[in-house]
């Protein structure tokens, strides 16, 4: 199907009303595009800088046709959106990334035999559907190891870290997760965490940043940098290759992020292990917007408008941290404000809850 | 009066619903910040970015005070805001820039002798009420001339050039201008044109971006250059000195530019004459969206905030140039937005009309 370049004036609909659908909506209006935010709280962070606003559930077979057909084009800012919820949508219009895309990723075993099947590296994996299934796997993987439940998982939630020497119960633990359809993922010892953001149009051209060093806190997201301490030539080409094929495989088209680990082999070389796969805009991107030439919210609007990629080039050759303002470290925005060339980003958010994403900071350090 | 520095989730009300009060409700938005826009006109670009809108004439008054008290601090985006306006709202909550501000700077006479009055360099004015004064002053200062009228004008509306040579029928002109008092402006000899885009908050502390250069075309800024071609360190002190003593001699609080011609003395020496003094973020500003480390609407919100301002540094020493979109050159959007490091922004307007701003492009053009 040959889809039309959008034309500024076009209108993005944006499902999901969170920080990333507000940074999304913030990019496509200083394109001279109209926003249209589909979510089911009132108060959510996107709504505050969107034309148009649709406040329904996910499952709102007709709210979701009627928001459909009043944009140009749709994409969302968070994964878990139910299969159903994609068919309506991409029935109306053009859905980036598709439906397929979005079943291949939201489901973490399929994810993980979708990027083994393409002969990257990833954790060795279990399917684990019961209490006997998991203690198969654990006798198959050894421990440590984690079980995650395969769908609906972000920032730690709906996984179980199993040690060794620690006594498990299997049916206990399977409970813990709500008896959902699981995955068991074997230890990975790596030595740092990574990711690739990166954008393909629907023309089939790809354009990544380079990878960036993560740091999390809690299961969450604390800290970034970039250039990623630890990858050498080798390793950020591996990782790059390795994004494009994950890309090109899906036909994927818009931002994506692709987190890994990163490893070293017998030789002491470094290679990187894929952890799993965003397919949306992604918290590792968010230095792009003062650290980048072309922001990924800006570079995500380009690929689902049919329009050329941004270039991705650091700005000013500056080394960029980017740090989470999780729960309570918001209160020191006015510190923040105060540090000459530090960045400041707030979400909007009313209540600065332990584990909630608040805002970010981003400082750019001088070369050298 | 002791006014409180406003927290993110604060609500900031701006009057003015273009392109302008748009850029200042993104960067509001970027900061956590809530706002609500006052506008006359329904399809109003600003609107597009703003939780909260209000439809309304500019004389409202019942409309102007129920906007303000929904709001913690207001702001506005033009500066040809009734006198009544301003008081109704300033009645209500706190108004930067304030009602005097705007009143000395929305009358050009009023600001050509508040300027002159701080001992600082203008072209030569005479007031005209009526073709006898017109014909008084027309002796006065000779021609070449400008003839304006002292309020509402912008972008070149409200003028009339007087060349020598030229018959000039004092009633015809007055008439051709709407019988309107006006100022006479004599001619200066000017180089080029430049402007420093400066803030100033509640507390009295003064940032300036450095001073940069402005070529007009059909009396519509067409491009801005950082640093300004033509100026050397004694000049460029002078011109930030110059912004500095008006802002202080206003006690302004936000954004500023103060327009100038830069002309040489007979010694070739260059030095400033001040043009015209612009109450709110402008357009020659457009460059610190992505050239400096603060932009100019991040700059105002921090102003108007009370917190503390931002850098004004130019990102990675790069010269930046920026172009106005201006009619139908907009519609080059696809070509702008294939040029790597090019920085397109368009203000979501919808019908390109000749002489509208539609939109400006950012270059960054390494150093050397």
């Amino acid at each position: 199907m040959s889809l039309p370049v959008l034309a500024p004036g076009s209108t993005i609909g944006i499902v999901g009303g969170g920080q990333l659908g507000r940074m999304i909506a913030i990019a496509a209006a200083q394109y001279g595009l109209k926003v249209h935010v589909y979510a089911p709280e009132a108060n959510s962070p996107a709504f505050d800088v969107a034309g148009a606003r649709t406040v329904a559930p996910y499952d709102d077979a007709e709210a979701l046709a009627a928001f459909a057909r009043s944009v140009d084009v749709v994409t969302y800012e968070f994964e878990n959106i139910p299969r159903r919820t994609a068919e309506i949508l991409s029935a109306a219009r053009p859905l980036h990334p598709s439906a397929e895309a979005l079943a291949t990723t939201q489901d973490r075993l399929t994810e993980k035999s979708f990027v083994a099947g393409l002969g990257i590296a990833t954790a060795p994996f279990r399917a684990v559907d019961d209490a006997a299934g998991l203690a198969a796997a654990i006798a198959d993987l050894g421990l440590p190891a984690v079980l995650k439940t395969r769908r609906f998982g972000y920032d730690g939630k709906g996984q179980r870290m199993l040690r060794p020497g620690e006594p498990v119960d299997p049916a206990a633990v399977m409970a813990s997760l709500g008896n959902q359809p699981c995955i068991l993922e074997g230890f990975v010892p790596f030595e740092s965490e990574v990711s690739v953001v990166a954008a393909r149009t629907r023309a089939g051209a790809f354009s990544a940043y380079e990878p960036c060093g993560n740091e999390h806190r809690d299961h969450i997201l604390a800290r970034t940098l970039v250039p990623a301490p630890g990858m050498d030539p080798d390793s950020t080409a591996e990782a790059l290759s390795v994004a494009r094929r994950i890309a090109d495989a899906l036909d994927y088209v818009g931002v994506l992020a692709v987190e890994m680990f990163l490893v070293r082999d017998a030789d002491g070389r470094a290679h990187v292990v894929v952890n799993e796969i965003a397919p949306r805009v992604h918290n590792s991107g968010h230095w792009t917007i003062e650290g980048a030439q072309t922001s990924q919210f800006a570079q995500h609007v380009r690929a689902i408008c049919g329009w050329p990629l941004g270039a991705t080039g650091r700005v000013g050759g500056a080394t960029v941290e980017m740090l989470n303002l999780v729960g309570d470290t918001a209160g020191h925005w006015h510190d923040i404000l105060a540090e000459p060339g530090c960045h400041l980003h707030l979400y909007g958010k009313s209540k600065a809850r332990p584990g909630r994403k608040m805002g970010h900071v981003t400082r750019l350090l001088p070369p050298g």
